[in-house]
Parts: structure tokens; sequence; C-alpha cells
């Protein structure tokens, strides 16, 4: 079977068996049992990850190729004959080719074994779940003896056959809130005697909604999303509390405060209208990424040719990569995967689908940057 | 042990073991056994709940008894030393009083038998759960052969002693109404690629507000209240679907059809903001309860000296009760149940407790409708 | 001429010339010179108001007639005939044909001088703006001497040949409110420097629709319409203030003052939501005008026959007649006088009419109160 | 008088007498006497506008420098000794020295008259009030026989000794948007009877917040702005309309045509909440003001070591000097303004100042553009 086909055979089998964060255990066997067939010896590492090294020819540098493993808690909604087997959850933003890709590679690397130094193989948990996995794995001694990392996204609003790839910020820090409004319940019929928790929330998601509108300067990309909202247990019970989570993405830490600030306040706020309550509990996600410039700038060049090289806005999605990049130089990017006909699903929808034609190209792009 | 003794006791027993509409399986099993040991032949109908007739010392009119047996989806949080067993169910509106009161009565009918006539003990499921349990009771032949009906409610807004009854107009139609918003998810970081089900929904229940505010006539008692709100899987994700459950409280039908049609509107107009799309499902619940001139009066009449009987307004709760008085000649009223000191806890608030105090009286204000 | 044709061109001639109240100058000037003209001596009270006594055949009691004067800020948009000569200002709540129907009424009663004691005609300004004009005219000495008191008012909600009279609570307390939103002004394209006072006052309108819906119990008749907006002064600069006003209509006091506190909290805390701030400014206007039973028992029956007489509910508008029911027993009732034909249009409507066949029997309706 | 000393006369001068665009009269027959007293000939243009050409002394290029007339309708709020003398309207945006620099300028032109070419002097109405006085002045031959055309803008928010400028996009788009609310009014007291124009604005202004926290990628600097709000005619009138206006600033064509429609949408949409209607109507303002690239160089060049030079984000306020650079190469900057102590009030508000020492410093970065 041709190196092609197995990337895409690697993805299909890692599709059907998606698993949330720090819970890969099926797939962390997957990986460990392919990595062992090719004479490797995988380490299990940060909880469900696992490295493996691949000595090269001669003396060289240590380099280090990260695929992270986690799907999303999503039921599918494709119709692939492949689709999910664990119900509610799905590989629904590419990790699942992404760890196909790096498979592929090692594969590859094994069999030619045309580069010094070595390479590491570096499988990483739980990156859509902040913190995230690639802390554990960093104190758990990936980096060590590493003199560069590289990384990817497949990324379904790219066509084909280009990457994406910039020097310095590529993607956005990437925060978690969460809002607790404490209310008052009782009878649907009485709201009089409560105050209800249902409709504060909601006061609160339609008034954040100023912050970008109004609080931020326009000229600084930020979002602020509620993701889920959550009240009541009934129809005929007035709420007596109700919770709000989402996300923050910002470029610069003081902007990042200021919204923190305003979050709060207006949580706070909307809730005394009703001389309720709100708690704002919000974790700092991801730092931004930033690639490094001589990385980045040599890796662009190896890869012209190759692939069409863009050089794009910076992205305003979290990637635990960042803290990574916080250690060693390094650089990541985003390889097209986008259907060829028709609309891409978007990442973190139920119907998200990759194009498996962007697998080799993903091998490849990695290829080029362990070879000179 | 005293009857009053009882009544407490088969509350605590029962107040262990609130179960949900139509799942009252081990209360209908405590019941049966209850009014076995006292020789009586109680019959289940109308799926979980169950009749017993008591014959009384000559001929005279058949006169029910209703008390209905479901608890509420709430988690209980009241530190009673005899709190619910079953995790996520409460009896937070005090049916299990109402089952109390009702075997403390039908013991002290067995004893004494003073009564002309039957006397019919009726145990309804499902109050809380429109449609109800009350229809299935009344297909199960519940009212068959029976001339009046009489229910009780404790009442925890109204202080021990005291009883509100009146002629016409009792309680309100109380109907559901679902929202299903239908979006469009993708990622938490590209708003613009989606359609925020999460924004929609809570527009949603913000804009419903304004239909008691401006759309109806200010005489017009109405009320519309979101119980629950329920949108996205995770914090990262922009919501694909949500929904939105309530309760709408209305005296007149013409009222009802208004509201309706208004919360049509503002769900599919508010979806329409973002060209999404929004359904509504509504349920329409129990009419509203009518009690009738005669039996009220003669009830009132009947009260007087033994507690105090206020005349009150109209309640907006729904009560299945409405049912059987569209068949039959009868009438319900609210037994005072708050506490002596300090607050008493909304009905269908974890909190909610009642006043143990109240359940003599219920027994009594019940066997006084029966004896002339 | 007749006596019908009379009234109505008594209510055209006045028709054409609203005035705002305490402004009424030509409206006096009309009256004293009619009242003048049958012998009578007006005397003006109250700024812009005046009063005449008529005095009977024989010794009797003193009965006070009372007619509103003042029109309101708004541009008439019927097409009639007789329409508005003063630009921006319109009869359009019928002040007009109460004026007209007190004229003829003063007529017939010195033509015909059938009634025993005497008839103190009493015109009085600014019924549409608290404070008002009643209190005025008291103070003025309107009431000195009188027995009873009588009003009437035309009413396009109810058809013609009907009257609305009852005991006790006839119409609601009225009254004002000013929310002044104090942000921080600026240029279009830097929200992020402004508090934008547009923004909030919207919200605060939008919070307060939360009072009536959720804050107050369902069966108490409330509203809270905010009747303007105003904020900004150019499309391009962002509003350094804002100013929403708006009334109450409550029938208790108790909910009067809950829902005085709740706008004050909505606003404020709205406010808040940017760190900016709302003062409120609240003007209790009218109380509720409390009709006599017996005045009003009595008044009814000698309506009998003459016209259909309905008891209706309470009607949620102010009306400073409240204020002579305060001193003096007596009765305010509303005339039919909607349209023959399609719909009426609402008072203080642009286009509101009343029917001019509603004016002779109001003439009539009065004439009854005085006698026998 | 000193060359530094006139320039600040002349700005307190006009600051005095600040005159609404096309209205500009005074400043007009103010501006035409300076420069006759200099042996110019002014000549009136494009309405209120003038032009004055200075020959050099040698052949050489013809440039053109403009300066905007108008002030804004907002009453001044500062303490100024020589503070607007016409109510209701300031110089809050700087317009009164710009015009004071190129006056001063043009002093020390004819005085020097050492510069080969022509340098005409264009004084243009309007600034503030799209579609602007830059086209009038245009179609008047404003630029005929000029080869290049330079302009500035005072800046509050940059210090003084600084200037920011750069090639390409220098200043956004800049739009008028009015959005007419037609309900139906009525009493205030029977808000069931009516569509209340004043809480469907409200709701509109609120809604307009997610166009740019939802609508457009998070990269794209997008500024939609409601400048006023106006609706009602007294406060206890349900109003019959309202009305909002308001500003969109964009980069993009594309941008720009996704927020018209949305705001078509959501404003029409909204309405239909309540059955009513929305009509927006959209007014393109200013295109970007886009620098050329030659010119802005050869110019930030010249600056070096007189000033410092700073590469700015483009702003989001529009300028209609976008023209002039549509039809002649040319450049445009900001002169720092900003006060050296304490916050500098923001453009366009009630406080605003511009700090004096800055312009003599505009007059030289003026007279650099002329000089090689």
């Amino acid at each position: 079977m041709s190196w092609d086909e197995n990337v895409v055979r690697y993805r299909r089998d890692l599709h059907r068996i998606p698993e949330l964060g720090f819970q890969e255990h099926k797939t962390q066997a997957y990986l460990m049992e392919r990595l062992t067939r090719l004479g490797l010896e995988p380490k299990p590492m940060g909880s469900t990850g696992l490295i493996a090294d691949i000595v090269g020819r001669g003396p060289g540098p240590a380099i280090a190729i990260r695929a992270d493993m986690d799907g999303l808690p999503l039921p599918e909604e494709t119709e692939l004959s492949f689709s999910s087997e664990h119900p509610g959850v799905m590989h629904a933003c590419g990790h699942d080719g992404h760890m196909a890709i790096v498979l592929a590679l090692a594969e590859r690397l094994v069999e030619e074994r045309r580069f010094d130094g070595t390479v590491r193989i570096l499988f990483q948990p739980a990156e859509e779940l902040p913190p995230g996995g690639a802390l554990p794995m960093i104190e758990g001694g990936a980096l060590e003896g590493i003199d560069e990392i590289y990384g990817l996204h497949l990324w379904a609003s790219a066509p084909v056959g280009t990457v994406e790839l910039r020097s310095g910020p590529m993607m956005a820090n990437a925060d978690l809130f969460t809002i607790r409004v404490k209310g008052l319940g009782g009878h649907g019929s009485a709201p009089q005697q409560t105050k209800d928790a249902v409709l504060i929330a909601s006061q609160i998601v339609v008034n954040l909604q100023t912050i970008v509108s109004r609080r931020v300067r326009p000229f600084e990309p930020v979002v602020v999303t509620c993701g889920t909202i959550q009240g009541g247990h009934t129809f005929n019970i007035i709420a007596e509390s109700a919770q709000v989570t989402g996300t923050v993405r910002t470029f610069s830490r003081s902007v990042q405060e200021q919204v923190i600030a305003e979050i709060r306040r207006m949580a706070e706020r909307t809730a005394a209208l009703y001389d309720a309550s709100a708690e704002v509990e919000y974790v700092k996600g991801y730092p931004a990424v930033i690639n490094h410039e001589r990385q980045a700038g040599a890796w662009a060049e190896k890869l012209r040719g190759v692939v069409e090289v863009i050089e794009p806005e910076p992205d305003m999605g979290g990637e635990d990569f960042a803290y990574y990049l916080q250690h060693r130089p390094g650089a990541f990017l985003f390889v097209g995967a986008g259907q060829d006909q028709g609309e891409s699903p978007p990442h973190h929808s139920p119907h998200f689908l990759i194009n498996e034609r962007a697998l080799p190209i993903g091998a490849e792009v990695l290829y080029r940057a362990i070879h000179a």
C-alpha cells in the first residue's frame, strides 16, 4: 500500500474513534501500536499523549514535529461511512488528519532515513481543552534536547494546494469564561416573587455584544463568543440559576485585560438590574502563537514550488502550540484542506469535513521542515 | 397514634420518595398498601393513579375527593431530615401533603362511617405535566357514578388557619411552549460565518417580555415565563441550535390566542434578524379552574367558624382539576400552609416547605365538604 | 339654531384653536364671550380657566359641572375642514367637545331655569399637564359653596348611546417620569473613548419592559410607557446625553412606590453597565379618580332609559378630576363617542376623531346629573 | 506681530464664529478680507468656499493646499474666553485651526516668495456634512491646473511635535444612515392598541450592536454608531414614529455593502416584531482617503528632523479630502495637537480643545510640502 493511501487509512481509522481531551485512550493505543510496528519505541507522556524519537543517519539538529489528538463534544452530522462511533464526540477540527499525517511522516522517515540528527514525533492530547495538553507534555520532558519544533493545522477555509504561513503573530489568545447567575427561583406564574435567572442570563448575552461593538478600538481584532447558555429545570418553574460559557480572542495583553473587566462589569451589573448576582470565572487560555522569524522564513522558502505559500492575516483561533514556541524556535502553519466543490463546512461544525487530498500534502510540508 | 400524627407521618413518608408524573410507582404502591390496610379495595387507574370507594351508612350522593401525586424535577435544597431520596426530584409543590391529607381523611371516614352515600378517594398522577393525569383518570372511569367533586391545594403564601375559595374563575389556563432556534454553528472565533443560536435564543427571551408589557390589555392578568434555556455544547463552538421552554397563563380564550400569535411572531422574527429560523411548539395546557357557584358557596358556608375563609383573586397557576369541573359540579380551594415565622419559600423552589400544621386542617376542610 | 346644532358649532369653533395647558388664552376668551352673551358673569380662575354661576328658580344644592380645556402637542392629521389652526397642537382628546357640551348645557339651563339651587360651570385648564389645572382652580375657590361635582369624558372606544360609569375606582394614578442619561460624547468613529448615551437610553427603554412583565403581580393593572426618547445632536457624534420621558399608571399606592423604585434601579444600573449615570425625576401625577358611591349610583339611576349605562373596568388613564372628588362628593363618567363605522382612532393619536352625535348626548347626561 | 502669534490670533477669531456646512458666510468673509489684505485675489467657490493663487518666483509645479471651514451643531462647553458666539454651533473638530494655519502659511509665502510655480490656497466648506464641500469645489474648478494637493488635520489624540502619515489607506469610508420607524400612536395607558415606535427604535439601536460583534470579520475595522435617536412628542402619548441616525465606517467596499444589508435587515425585522415598519435611508459618504505613495513618501522625508513622523493605523473617521486624491496625486496627514497635561477631550465633544502650540507646527508642515 502506498504512502498516500496509508495517510488516508490512518485518518479514517482515527476519525471513527474521536475522544475528548485527556480521554484519548483508544487513540493513544492506536498510535502506540502503529509506531511500535515501525520499530520505534513510543513513550506515553502528558497523560494520554506520547512521543517517539527517530534517529537520522548522522549528527544533526533535534527537530520536534507535533500533532494534536482530541475530538470535540459534538454529535457528528456528516454522512461519512467512517463517522464517529462515539456518540456525542466528533473529530470536527481535523486532529484525526494531523495524527495521520504525522504517522505517515514517521513511516517515511523510518523507511528513508535520509535526514541528519533526530526527529521527535510528539502526539499531544487536549488541544481543545484549555489549559490544554501542551504544558503537561513540556513538563513531561517533550522538549528536552529539542532544537526546533514545527506543527500544522489542516484548514477548511483554504483550498488544497495552498499553505498559510507568516512570521510573528499567527494565532490569537484564546480564553474561557463562565458566568454564573444566581437569581431566585419560584413558580412560573408568580414572577414578581422571583429573580428570573433565565432572563438575566439572556440579557447578559445580549449586553456582552456591546463590548466588541462599543468598548474596544475598531482596529483591535477581538471576539467575545457565548458558546453555551443553560438555565432552569423545567418549563413552569422560574430558574434559580443559569450559566453562560464562552470564549474571548485577543492579540494583546492590555485588550485582554480590558475585555475581562468589561465582561465582569456587564455580567454583574446586568444581574444587579434585578438585585440578583452574577459571578464570572475567567480562565486565560492559550497565549498567541508567535512564529519565529528565521524558522518561518526558512520553511516558507523550502515550500516554494511545492505548494502555494500565502501570507495570511493572523487567525482568531487559539492553539496551545503557542507554549512550544515560548520554549523553542519554530513555526506553525495552515494546510489548505477545503472541499474541491461547494462550501466547506466550518471547523467545529457537526458537518465539518476535510479534503483528504490535503493529507499527503501535509505530510510533505512537514517532511520539508525536516529536510534541508 | 393520633389522626393528626398520622397525616404528618404519611406526608414525610411520601416526601422522601417524590416521583415525576406517570412514574409514581413507589407512591402508588405506598397508597395501595395503606388503603388496603384500611379494608378498602383500591384500584389502579390512569397509569400510576388509583381510586378507592368508601361506602357510607345509608343512601346518599357520591362525592369524589381528589389528590395529585407527582413531584418536580428539582434537586431538593431543604435541610429536612426526610428530604427527597430521589436525586433531582422533589415534592416542591405540596402534593405529598395532599396525598397525606386524603389518606388521613379516608382513615377517619372508614373509622367513623358517619356519612350517607359514597365517597370516592381519587389519587391522580402527573398534575405538573400537561396534558396531565386528570384526563386519563376521567377516561378510566374515575367520575362514573360521581355527583360532585372536591379538591384542595396547600398554599405557602397563605397563613395556616385560612382557606382561599371563590366562585367562578379560581385558577388560570396554563400552557407550555417550546421554541427551537436553528442557527448555523461554527468556530467560536469566526462569528461572521455563523448564525449564533445562543444569542438568538437570548434575544427571544428578552423580546418576549414585551408581550405582557405592551401587547395585552393592562387589566388582563397574563404571565409569559421562560422556564428554561439551553444552547450550545461547549464554550468555544458557536451553537447550531438552542431551545427555550416556558409557560403562559391567561384567563380568557381570546387573550390566550393572542399571546400564542405574539410568541410565534416574536420568536420567528427575532431569528429572522440573523436569517436564522425558530419554531414554536405550543401545547395548550389546563383550562381555567371554574368553581361551581352552588358547591363553592355551600362549602364556604360549612367552613365558616372552622377556618377563616377568604375570597381571593383568581390564581395564575394552572391545575388539571379544571377537567373534573368540566364534567361534574364541585369546587377547589387553597389551604393556607405558610411558615409561622419568616418567609415561606415559593412553590416550585428548591427550598419549598409546607407548614405541617396545615395538614390536619386540610383533612378537616375536605371532611366538611362531605358532611352536611 | 337648535340646541343640538349649537353644541356641534361650539365644538368646531374650539377644535380650530387648540392650546396647550395654561396657554388657553383664545379658548378662555371664546368661553368668556359666550357666557357673557348668556347674561352670566364668568370669572377667570386658575390662570386660564374660568367659572360662572347659574342661579336656579329656588333654594337647593350647589352643583359644579366641570369641563377641561387644553389640547395636545400633536400635529393634527385628520382631514377635517375645521382642523387645528395652530401648528403642532391638536384637540386629540375631546376637550373641545367637553367645553362645547358644557356651553350648550349652560345655554339650556339659563333658558329653562328649571332647577333649584345653583349650578356652577367650571372650565379648567391643563388637564393633560400634571400637576394639572384642577388644583389651581380649587385653590382659586372653585369649590367654595359647592355641594357636589360632576364631569364627563367623551370616549372614542365606546359606541354612541352608551355611558360608562362605576362606583369606586374609575381612573388610574397617572405619573410622569424623566430619565436623564449622562454618558461621554465623542467622535462617531471612536466608540471606545465614549459612553454612548443613545445606546444606554435605548437599553433603558428595553429594560423597563421587564417591570410589567416580571416585577409586578400579574393581577395588578400597571402600565409603564416611554412616550419620548431623545439623544444626540448629529449622526456622526456619539451623544453625551439622552433623555427618556414616560408615564406610569397604577391603582394602588404600594405598587406605585414599587414601580418608582424599579424604574430608578433599572435606569441607574443600565447606565452603570457603561460606567455612565442616569437620573430619574419622578412626578407623581393625578391620584386615582374614585367615584362616590351615592352620587355615582344616583346618576346611573337617572340615566337609565336615556342611554345604555355600562359598568366598565377602571380606566388606566389619569384625570385631575380626581382632586375635586377628594374634596366634594360626585362622579365622573365616560360618554361613548366612537365612530359609527370603521375603527375609531385612539385618544392622543393625530387621527383622533369624536363622533359629533355624542355631543348632545353628553349635554343631556350632565343635565340629568343636575335635575332630579 | 510675529508669524506664530498671527496663527493663534486667526484661530481665535475663527473659533468665535463657527458656522455649519454651507453656511460659512462670516467665515468666508473673514478669509476673503485677510487674503485680500495680502494682495491676493481670492475667488468664492463651491458656495461658501474660496480659492486664491500665490505665484512663485519662477516656473514650477502647481500645488494646492486645502483647509476645511465648517463647525459642528454642538453647544460649546469649554470655558475659553474666545468661545463660540453662535449658540449651538462649535468648532469642535479643529477646522478653525486648519484655516488659521493656511492663512498664516499664505502670509509667509507671500512675504518670502521662495518657491517656484504656483500655490493655490483652497478653503472648502462643509467637510462635516456629507456629501460634503469637496465635490462642489472640484466642480467649480478648484483643481484645474493643479499638479498635487496636500492637506492636514489637527489631531487631539497625538502629542504636539508629532505627525501621523502613511502611504495608502489613511482614513475610512464614512457613511450616514437614517432609520425611520413607523408604528401606531395612541394613549400612553393603552399600549395594546399601539405599535410603540420609541420601543422599536430603542430595540433597533440595541440590535445594531450585533453587526460589529457577530456579522463582520474580527479583522475588519468597522464602526456602526447611532448618533441620534428621536421619538415621541410628549410623555403620555405612545409615539407614532421615531428616527435613528448614525454613521458607518469601513475600509472595503464589500464590507460596506454587507453592513448596509445588515442594517436594513435588522431595522426592518425589528419593526416586524411588532408588525410595524422601518425604512432605512443610506447615504454613502466619503470614500477612503488613500495617500499616494510617492507624495506621502516625499513629504515624510522632508519632515524628518522637523517633527517626529509616525506611521499610524488608518483612521476610522471620514474626510472628503478623499475626493481630491481621486483626481490628483497628494497626501493628507495628522498634526499632533493634544494637551500638554491631562486628557485631551475627543474631537466632536463639547469640551474639544486643540493645543495652540500645534498651529505654527502645522503651518511649517505644509510649508515643507511646498518647498523642496
